[in-house]
């Protein structure tokens, strides 16, 4: 699977060939080259193209072929809870108030550093061997989870979650906006972390905080993100506080723009479908945790009709149960089509795309992400097509959203470095994440 | 992983121990035993219950060491068409009429005895590394299907589908029940092979062919399987030609009864539920085929209000594109949540009975599969705990459904033979089905 390439004398230097396979770039044109390559120099993609070319035009000391594979950008999860694989099972199947006030809200009082950062370390297990390369991440500890992230080479964008009331990590709420203005300052210059402002959501944050945290978003030029219309009975609540939507809400604090990250996104009406599309606000579709909860379906066929960027999201572990995205583009190619009695709305090429490049995009990550471009920085994954599931090709992208799961995913670039190789996860001891999470859950279930 | 116990004077001997983890017997009393363990001596299970009682009690040459894994029933999947596995992807994303016309009956053209024994074999490597352990297949070349499956040492329900026009396989249509019958005598004593009679569907088979093949299964008590409302346009079809829902037509001719297994059951009214209900026929739930040709959600919470049988299936490589019961199971938890706004409904032990229970009912196989107990039959399966994902385990019953999929799949045994073990199959060579179906799928695009 290894090698290095032969030296010769007109040959450029790169750290990594990824030799394929069927390459897909997922550039504006959807170039795929087959079989086609990726050249790699530090955390950046040299050169991507046809297989012969980019062997006779590049040589390097760590050559990965992966003849027969496909190769792709690396997925990103544009919303997650990492840290909840520690409630992964907790409870399932029940009422959506009696799930959160008996199971999640008790368990989450036992939420600490040590909790979140294992938490977190166990979720980017999964994710890399799943094929994820960055997540988007909402949770209390938010420098617990770069920290994870960081030791992992994983790329991830974090926030601490922000609420009217006391949080176990910063204190009381007022101390919310200054601790995340401090992630902001900290991380600014990491190759790895963004940070993002994140309110939880408009049922759990004042007016008055929701505008703050615009501006401090606006002030760090950082996404703002907020779980926004994830059940009807949020939309019912608001009208009966606030007069609006949530959409509209959010519209009259003057906080839906392209800043504007809405999480689920599940219950709209048809007026804001409109302004989240004027407005240039972005959704992240989480449709297995919206189908488990009985959320409702959100209006990604209409949202995607007019303009709005959507990404695609597993939510945590303890709505979903896993944070696998090839599974969360299968359920998201079919659910539609069956909302909708249309076998043709959301074919594979679009759902692929959702979970890339529209990910990327939501993030304000597209310039670095999202593709297989030269000057990009190499997220990459391979798909092993060797398995009988695999057998035959027709399409990659149909194999991608209908067939593979993220057991078939063998390697993982994240800003151009190994960190999964033939299944195993390089950067740290998985074991010990295993182990540790075990641990903290015999202490939860206790009483 | 193996080795053999420790020789006693009072030990009986087995054939297989196989040591758990959970044991989860699916047995009227759904008794659990954590560790658990299994005896299995020949083609039946002797014992079932806590591994020091049954590590006590008897002794093996083949030790089978699981622990900290779950142990449960093979899962059976009861509707698929197995050889389509050769145009899985061949086209999707296509209005119905479109996908059949212009690509699958074209390319069903091209079947002969060889792909469908090909693609069958494929099929069983892909089903049995996934679980399955017995598959209910309706196809042409029935005989082609049976020969894979015993060659492979899988169970199966093989069926030749018969309609009113000619038939590669068998020719004339008056030959289709002709050919069953002799389907039906050749493999009566096979101790891994059930017939069914499976008439394709109300709008290709004429009341007169539905009315024998109903004869021919009485006469051989055998099951007789039939798509039967699969979309609401078969409703409305069968209501302008015959002046009755396809259930109504059915009961009209006398066929539906407990014999009657009703693939898909998407589009039923409550006349029709009620006298599915009453006349004790079954239906085999198919929702990611349904999603991804838009058919529609059957009413799988009303089938088992009223008491109906309701089994699971994958339907062929061409409407899903995959055989992963695991991930079947979660769609179909999640799917009916969302339907009915409702996170209580099919909870995740009753969608893992679905697979099990309620498959091997609905298949007449209940006397011998679906759980672990003494005397029936021994398909078995392991489900590797130990990956990341899979981590913690408060609940196996919500990891079998909500988290693990194919993949974890660990051992299978079929019959009291190990089949897979450690990811392997180990009863016939499947990278020879693999370059087969290769093969084919290059001729089938191939002008």
């Amino acid at each position: 699977m290894s090698g290095s390439t032969q030296s010769s004398k007109s040959a450029e230097k790169v750290d990594v060939l990824l030799l394929g396979g069927q390459v897909l770039t997922l550039n504006n044109q959807r170039d795929t080259f087959n079989p086609g390559a990726v050249a790699i120099r530090g955390d950046h993609i040299a050169a991507v193209g046809p297989r012969i070319e980019i062997e006779a035009r590049y040589e390097s000391t760590q050559v990965l072929d992966y003849t027969g594979d496909i190769i792709l950008p690396g997925l990103i999860n544009a919303h997650t809870h990492a840290a909840m694989t520690c409630f992964r099972g907790l409870a399932d199947d029940l009422p959506l108030a009696e799930w959160l006030n008996e199971y999640i809200f008790p368990a989450e009082r036992h939420i600490d550093r040590d909790l979140v950062y294992w938490g977190t370390k166990l979720a980017i297990a999964e994710m890399l061997l799943s094929g994820t390369t960055t997540f988007c991440d909402m949770y209390l500890f938010a420098d617990a989870v770069a920290q994870a992230a960081t030791e992992a080479g994983m790329r991830a964008v974090i926030g601490e979650v922000l609420y009217d009331f006391p949080s176990t990590n910063y204190g009381p709420p007022e101390n919310g906006l200054k601790f995340s203005e401090d992630l902001c300052l900290r991380w600014k210059a990491d190759p790895l972390i963004q940070v993002a402002i994140q309110p939880h959501a408009i049922y759990t944050c004042s007016p008055e905080l929701l505008v703050r945290c615009g501006e401090l978003a606006a002030r760090h030029e950082v996404r703002l993100i907020i779980h926004l219309a994830e059940t009807w009975q949020e939309v019912k609540d608001c009208q009966a506080r606030y007069g609006a939507t949530p959409v509209g809400h959010l519209h009259r604090l003057g906080l839906l723009n392209s800043r504007l990250v809405a999480d689920h996104g599940v219950a709209l009406s048809p007026a804001d479908l409109e302004l989240m599309a004027q407005q240039r606000a972005s959704v992240v579709h989480c449709p297995e945790s919206n189908m488990k909860l009985a959320s409702g379906i959100a209006p990604v066929v209409e949202l995607l009709a007019r303009g709005v960027n959507v990404g695609l999201g597993t939510d945590g572990c303890a709505s979903n149960n896993d944070l696998d995205l090839l599974q969360e583009m299968d359920t998201t190619a079919k659910l539609h089509k069956v909302h909708h009695l249309d076998p043709t709305v959301l074919p594979a090429a679009v759902v692929l795309e959702l979970a890339t490049r529209g990910s990327a995009r939501v993030l304000d990550l597209d310039q670095e992400l999202g593709s297989l471009e030269p000057g990009k920085r190499a997220d990459v994954i391979v798909i092993d097509c060797q398995q009988p599931h695999m057998i035959p090709m027709y399409n990659p992208c149909s194999h991608l959203v209908y067939v593979a799961s993220g057991a078939d995913v063998r390697t993982v670039l994240v800003n151009g470095r190994v960190v999964v190789r033939d299944r195993q996860v390089l950067t740290f001891e998985v074991e010990e994440a295993m182990a540790q999470v075990r641990q903290i859950a015999r202490k939860l279930k206790a009483p």
